[in-house]
């Protein structure tokens, strides 16, 4: 099948209205700025970029972004009240192509419990507040809230009704999570097959994830006859999120093959989106979340490491490249097989003989079943002699800190290195900041503080804290922990662990040389 | 339709093998066995308790678990070689109900890229395996990895094949997360109509989450004539994980009236077994997970909370109940309605009139614009003037620590308290302990701490700290923030913080109880 056989899907992304509906996904102007440009670089039809009557914050927010955007369409929403869809069509009106998006629930349990309106009311709201929005801009999105609960004789006469009053886009939302692909399905082509004006418009599905199916009632719904996704970077939104972009864009990409559609996103953009998303909203992404999460693209148990080894389309449907990650990543833990191990030697740059291998391979699997996380220098450490024979050349012998509302913080450091006790007084911006310059003063080097993360064991503040350190020379990462009930006395451990693993290392490569 | 009117789908989970076998989340022998003791509980039909091949540690864990388990079927895996049937039989000979679980790869690509046979060998490797593992339990499932990119006659015969050969559960994975849910359920329609020994064994689905649509099509393959599920607690396993068990096991159990078949999970304790596997794995649980987040019955937006408010079957199709949390939570934040927000003032214990009501609510909003979390404190803060005009009663004026390896460190606190200065010296267990005893002895009080946690807001380790403190006091609890570039300094103005709120809180009732 060639592209231009493929009916195009237009993507209306809603991370900025229904993403960050979602308790504690508020984001500031600046960041709203910066996802919407992201979007409309990527290739997103729509970007919904809130809701303007909801406050003076998400008015400015859908003007500006209406103002700065290029090549998207920009949405704002409004409830069926006159004073919504005026102020919607003020925010997006400097937008080269703005678009008012009106809903009203059309569901018996909405229109008894929330509303208490008749249909014959609702449909009545539904003329006049499309026609007002009509008469604003020229796009005109209207949506019937809880579409899936909704008998399909009543949802027939207010999409007629829509459509008539200028209704340019019908979205039909799932709006509780309750659909099953194959109700969306049918909902959509019955909408389709009853309403005589259906064909001057264009159908749209929002999903809701509740029961995990948002995905697969999104393409049902396409299969059903609408051209038009809402969705939100990462699935963010209202409790278990909306269908997720990435997922429905990759899912219709890779399965071109039995899903005959396109759309306009550039794919290798969507990792970047989503940690974008992440950032400015502080979620966090899931692992194992498709297409985006650390895992996504991972392989650990041996024999998904084998067959990726020997060919890739074998556990792989997607490239990593074509979501815009730089290389599948083939983990090393206690699930890894020989010859997972084999090629992670080779890329640490040892070579070694069969029997070599071997020996190490037994020595890793003892560690993993013990170690949850297994690092590059933990496997150095088990073939290379040098490295498991090093002792540790400096350690800690005393540290004190004098730290609180003074204008610099002072730590006095005694380190044994190579068997000599060497002390030095070093200040700094805050405790960890002065401990860090001392063991730097005492111990001169060039790596870079990549990572420094406090754990505490236990909740209380006089648990032991456990700090990791990951330093970064030479494009090579070294990682040390330590513990202590005092956070700067193992923050000083962690960094020596770390510098110790970087020494060794060093030691062995001028060792090298030297043969 | 009555519950005996279901068809009763059986569910394996799998969190202890495929779950366990994604970068990062290797459980220890203690942590397994309370997964495994929990699954038992809750009325899982099979436990995949691991690979006993795999290392010394996994077989411990599935023959402790076979030795344990009370209801369910433990499972042990097997790769289609004699000596890990052999070993699998073992780890599963001490339960009351064991089973082997042997499989091999079907599909074409994988047959010629990474197994190097042909497909007559591979037929003869089904019997031979199935045999074996029949000899030795009878209780065996075969699976044919990638059977959803396997061609549907070859899949047919070795489904057949591994039927005669005494097999009892056939499970057709699919292994890369490829299919649509109309493949998954035509394959398992097929192959179970045209194998003529199709009825002397269960079929299974097991599907993972690479596209989204886990969930979609292991319903889909029930829906095809499988009769049992293999999924994880939430989701994880290679790469996006597999479909979840929560998801399944509410989406049957939620739309029972077109899906007609039920499970013997007791849902209500999804929650606290989310909560375990997320704690044994470290694997955070993305905050919109569905079922198990903690957003998952969070609703924030106003339309949302208002129509709770009114009826809850308005936007919720479960109840939080059901999966075992206590109640559905209305956050407040920018997208909260007049409706939410007066609710939100009775459960507090204010009684306001309406107008006094819309002034909060306007002050509400434009605190809302500029704060991500709003705490009930700022609520009250917003009503109520004792607490608004409420000046802080006590602060910082100076902090002087004094830790390191020295056997307890020490803090020396000056507070201004109503304008008087007050200084101490205090010990503790660890610097952040002696600073927060320091303030303990110069504003004595029984509030309890709960929470404790350092922000670094860039990645340096002299960028400013961010602390927040959360206090509990009779049920309530008051959160203060601070932010200093020395972490000590940032906790001890972050503990005032909520210690003022509480303070401010504690005048209030008196004032109301003096009237």
């Amino acid at each position: 099948m060639t592209a231009s056989a493929k009916d195009r899907v237009l993507i209306f992304d809603t991370t900025l209205r229904d993403g960050e509906q979602c308790p504690g996904a508020t984001m500031g102007l600046a960041e709203k700025l910066q996802v919407a440009e992201l979007l409309d670089a990527m290739g997103v039809d729509i970007i919904e970029a809130g809701f303007p009557i909801a406050s003076n914050g998400d008015f400015e927010a859908v003007a500006e972004i209406a103002r700065r955007t290029q090549n998207a369409v920009v949405a704002g929403l409004a409830r069926a009240i006159s004073a919504d869809i005026a102020r919607a069509g003020e925010a997006v009106k400097q937008a080269r192509r703005g678009r008012i998006h009106t809903f009203v629930s059309t569901s018996p349990i909405h229109l008894e419990h929330q509303m208490r309106k008749s249909e014959e009311e609702v449909l009545a709201i539904v003329h006049d507040t499309v026609t007002q929005a009509r008469n604003l801009v020229d796009d005109v999105e209207w949506s019937g809230m809880d579409a899936t609960r909704t008998p399909i004789d009543y949802l027939c006469r207010c999409v007629e009704v829509a459509i008539k009053a200028g209704a340019t886009t019908i979205n039909l939302p799932d709006t509780v999570g309750y659909a099953t692909p194959d109700e969306y399905r049918a909902m959509f082509r019955a909408v389709r097959e009853r309403v005589p004006n259906a064909d001057k418009a264009i159908f749209s599905v929002h999903c809701h994830n509740d029961l995990g199916l948002a995905v697969a009632n999104s393409i049902a719904g396409v299969e059903g006859g609408a051209r038009q996704v809402e969705c939100t970077l990462n699935g963010i939104g209202e409790r278990a999120g909306n269908a997720a972009l990435e997922e429905i864009v990759m899912a219709l990409k890779v399965r071109g093959d039995v899903l005959p559609y396109e759309t306009g996103v550039k794919s290798e953009m969507i990792t970047r989106a989503s940690r974008l998303v992440s950032a400015v909203t502080s979620f966090p992404v899931q692992y194992n979340k498709a297409i985006v999460g650390r895992n996504a693209f991972a392989h650990e148990s041996g024999i998904h490491q084998d067959g990726m080894l020997k060919n890739n389309t074998t556990y792989e449907i997607m490239t990593p490249e074509s979501v815009g990650v730089s290389k599948t990543s083939l983990v090393m833990g206690k699930h890894s097989g020989r010859n997972a191990f084999r090629d992670k030697l080779k890329t640490l740059g040892y070579s070694l003989s069969d029997n070599q291998i071997q020996d190490a391979f037994v020595r890793f699997k003892e560690l993993a079943d013990r170690k949850k996380e297994i690092f590059d220098e933990d496997i150095e450490s088990l073939v290379d002699e040098n490295l498991a024979g090093a002792r540790d050349r400096m350690k800690v012998l005393s540290l004190l800190v004098v730290a609180g509302t003074i204008k610099e913080q002072i730590a006095t450091l005694t380190l044994e290195i190579d068997g000599a006790q060497r002390t030095v007084q070093s200040n700094g911006n805050g405790p960890v900041d002065a401990t860090f310059n001392a063991i730097k003063a005492l111990a001169p080097h060039e790596a870079v503080l990549e990572l420094y993360q406090v754990h505490a064991v236990t909740a209380g503040t006089d648990a032991q804290a456990e700090v990791s350190v990951r330093l970064m020379h030479d494009g090579r990462t070294f990682t040390g922990k330590g513990a202590d009930p005092d956070t700067l006395v193992a923050s000083a451990k962690a960094y020596l662990s770390a510098l110790n693993k970087l020494l060794a290392r060093g030691e062995r490569l001028h060792a090298q040389a030297a043969e």
